[in-house]
């Protein structure tokens, strides 16, 4: 990689290999996960795996190229080493590039099914260029004829004693230059792999633009679906209402009305499940207890662990008074809210309300939502705190 | 493309083919640009022409397959057609897709030497993934050795009569089916063209992931540079250099001082740049007569035509007031001006600057710093006319 690694890009990996672990953990015919790290990473390696409680995962390490470091990841299951305890070995084993965290299950399961009867299996992509031969003078030798050759990716699966075996039986010249699994499947064991068509998602993680558009595909997933919490009174409830109805198109909405002062297990379901974005609507101040208790809660249910949680304050100004102002020490206290609470991985911004004759204007509610749009899309820790007007 | 086109993707693509045009403006030594485009989109390409006052484009159309496409715009150079007019026959021609919009003139020029002294000339990049062959049967058939072979890019060049002669000896088979202009060259001139090793840059934005990457490359350009404008009050200058102090490390920083109610010849150099980000800096309120003066000078100096201007009004609130509010009213307003001047292409954020002690703190100047950062990076249209807090 050729640029300076950001705090934003380390994040950004640390989200990559925790996404795919969780995948994985979804993935529950999965028995171990071997990840193959190189000697300088294995302790933050391990400081990950612990920090987000990973189960089945055994740390190895890896060698100085590809093949060593697969065939060293494979020993774990025949061979008894000093440093990692031998695992069982299994039937099948997957191969994969922890730069491809975008891996279905759907596209594993058919390499695995496949490998079962070929004996080994991986996924094809069309090649997205064509493919070209130079000579010596660096001049075109020939060109390939693009529509019969694939781009070979990841995952791949095998039956265990077939890669195995390829590698036992690997010179050093595969183990240093090679680079394709299938190929010392058919060297070594003469096992055409069945071929499996990959989704897009399968792409390498390569450069700097590669980052960007994961950090992109991830923002994008964790703004699929919002909460709205309100409590029970009528006029936030109404709020809640309109709110709804204007975000629904363009997001999931989940809506629940409830006296935040008493524990609620509907909550605690909804703070288990899948959602990353809450939208909490009051007609209080800022920063009460009860929105202490609810950012409590959303600790506690381990939801902002891997991603950061968005979190809307809502605030309803129903006074009417048309020379309503904030004031600069209420705008200081909800910024120092924010910052506390963003040290557990949630963010916070205030979104104000104004009504009008007793109901906010449908201007108003559609501002609320594009606002709330933005701030769960864009996920930006710099405007916690921020207090923005519909 | 497998995606519904969006607002934001279309913004996107407009900016893609702009971009090109922009680069290739600067590419003084490019006579003529001519975009082969399909029926259906020829006159959303004449009005993008028209928009942004691009010269030297013809717009050809495009057949049904890469090859009949570029053989069309080749045509315009040698063949009277009623559709367009003869241009004069290059020595030179370059062949490029308009999905790869980052290309630098450096690979140009290499790739035109190059065709100059070989007859064709094309870019080329590392394979990213193993090419394979597969069988009738869907298996693996064979493995090509990665590092023997590379994957052909754009730009190309050729002497126009060689690619336009083997474009007129190419079969239907040819036209209808293969996909690269090199292999043209060398099939029916016997011409081997010369490998020019590309930059990661060159690559093709395919895929919705790309589109993200590219939106990210050009908000990452655009947000290198930021120009501090501020009136010659002491209050304020002072302000302003404290906000470069705490900028410079991130991004280019130009600072002027001028009173905007005069006419500044300095100021329009700097609207006439590079830079697509001000920061103006007052004591007094918003959206006032001389602001308005500045949106018309960007207005004028076409800055925003292409790209998004982002222009942040920071309020310095000296007034030392602990207990200082913000009215809605004053709030309205800020939003109300955004709103009108988007439609220039203009967004426009507030921010609100509190000092203490007749200075600001530190905290408050960096805290200033990063939102700025924020906002140039983002250029959130969602977010114009909010005021945030420093």
């Amino acid at each position: 990689m050729s640029w300076k690694s950001t705090e934003k890009e380390n994040n950004i990996l640390a989200q990559r290999i925790g996404d795919l672990e969780k995948r994985t953990v979804r993935v529950s015919w999965i028995s171990d996960i071997i990840v193959v790290v190189s000697p300088e990473n294995i302790e933050t390696m391990k400081s990950i795996i612990e920090k987000y409680g990973h189960k089945r995962v055994t740390v190895v390490k890896g060698g100085i190229t590809r093949h060593r470091s697969i065939f060293n990841g494979l020993k774990v299951f025949a061979e008894n080493q000093s440093s990692n305890r031998l695992l069982q070995k299994p039937e099948v084993v997957i191969i994969h590039d922890a730069v491809r965290p975008f891996v279905e299950e759907d596209i594993l399961l058919k390499v695995v099914m496949a490998a079962k009867e070929h004996g080994a299996a991986g996924a094809i992509r069309p090649l997205v260029s064509t493919v070209i031969a130079s000579g010596e003078d660096g001049c075109l030798d020939h060109s390939l004829e693009r529509a019969r050759y694939r781009a070979s990716e990841m995952p791949q699966a095998f039956l265990f004693d077939i890669i195995y075996q390829a590698y036992q039986q690997c010179t050093d010249h595969d183990l240093d230059y090679g680079t394709e699994c299938l190929h010392l499947a058919l060297k070594y064991c003469k096992t055409n792999a069945k071929l499996v068509e990959g989704t897009a998602d399968l792409w390498k993680v390569t450069y700097k633009r590669d980052l960007y558009a994961a950090e992109s595909i991830i923002k994008d997933s964790l703004s699929q679906q919002i909460c709205i919490i309100t409590d029970v009174k009528e006029a936030v409830v109404q709020a809640g209402f309109l709110l709804h109805e204007s975000l629904k198109n363009q997001v999931k909405v989940e809506a629940i009305s409830i006296s935040l002062s008493k524990n609620d297990s509907h909550l605690q379901n909804i703070f288990s499940g899948e959602c990353y974005n809450f939208l909490c609507i009051n007609d209080k101040e800022y920063a009460t207890e009860e929105i202490q208790k609810l950012v409590d809660m959303l600790e506690k249910s381990n939801v902002p662990l891997l991603y950061p949680v968005v979190l809307i304050l809502v605030h309803l100004n129903i006074s009417e008074n048309i020379s309503f102002s904030i004031g600069l020490e209420e705008l200081t206290k909800i910024k120092k809210f924010a910052r506390e609470v963003k040290k557990k991985n949630i963010l916070v911004y205030g979104l104000l309300i104004q009504y009008k004759d007793h109901f906010p204007l449908q201007e108003t509610v559609n501002s609320a939502a594009a606002l709330t749009m933005a701030l769960i899309k864009d996920r930006n820790p710099e405007l916690i705190g921020q207090l923005l007007v519909a």
